[in-house]
């Protein structure tokens, strides 16, 4: 996606919800500027739809990918689940991009938030 | 944490619990020997909880971390929740390790899960 996020995504007052989506990439995930370009494209898309609240992005280097994107309520997440282009975009990391994921969608009952205090 | 995973944790049977924490370190978390042994005796005690079904973690080199836990019910979360050498961890990131992090408790309502077919 996008650069190193400065932070994670905050706590927000619960309920909201997150979507946890666990993947492992093909070896042939070789196009990586396709991948790149869709995965930017989602990320594009997603911050439109009302009741977005972030995404938090991390990717161990040949390994696990883990996106947690966090939606207010549930016509949010119905709005993206629906989202045509996110459809096509998830079909083809089917056929092409992923050799395995995991999608758990989750109704946050409980959070925190934990910022260091600059030093002096 | 331990060796590169060859798959995400798998969609079990909802309900069950996500409890996903999202993390940045602190460039001082040059003391990465303690780091690692502690994060390794945590996957060691969670892994010992009636009830903890698997952990998902991806590492953003020099950028955001993730870990996600996945836990049966309230039960199995409370066990981990009130570990006494876990909470000692948890106090000492605050005091060193993390710049910033976020804890979201979350009820997984729906998931699914994906493996590529073997090749002929």
């Amino acid at each position: 996606m996008s650069d190193q996020p400065a932070a994670p995504v905050t706590a927000y007052e619960p309920p909201y919800y997150a979507v946890v989506f666990t993947s492992v990439k093909t070896t042939a995930t070789s196009a990586p500027g396709e991948y790149g370009a869709t995965a930017e494209r989602m990320e594009e898309l997603v911050s439109r739809i009302p009741g977005y609240l972030g995404m938090d992005h991390a990717d161990s280097p040949g390994g696990l990918s883990i996106t947690v994107g966090y939606f207010r309520d549930a016509d949010a997440l119905h709005l993206w689940r629906s989202d045509i282009e996110h459809r096509a975009a998830q079909k083809r990391g089917r056929a092409e991009w992923y050799e395995s994921y995991t999608l758990h969608v989750a109704k946050v009952e409980r959070s925190h938030a934990f910022v260091r205090e600059p030093a002096r």
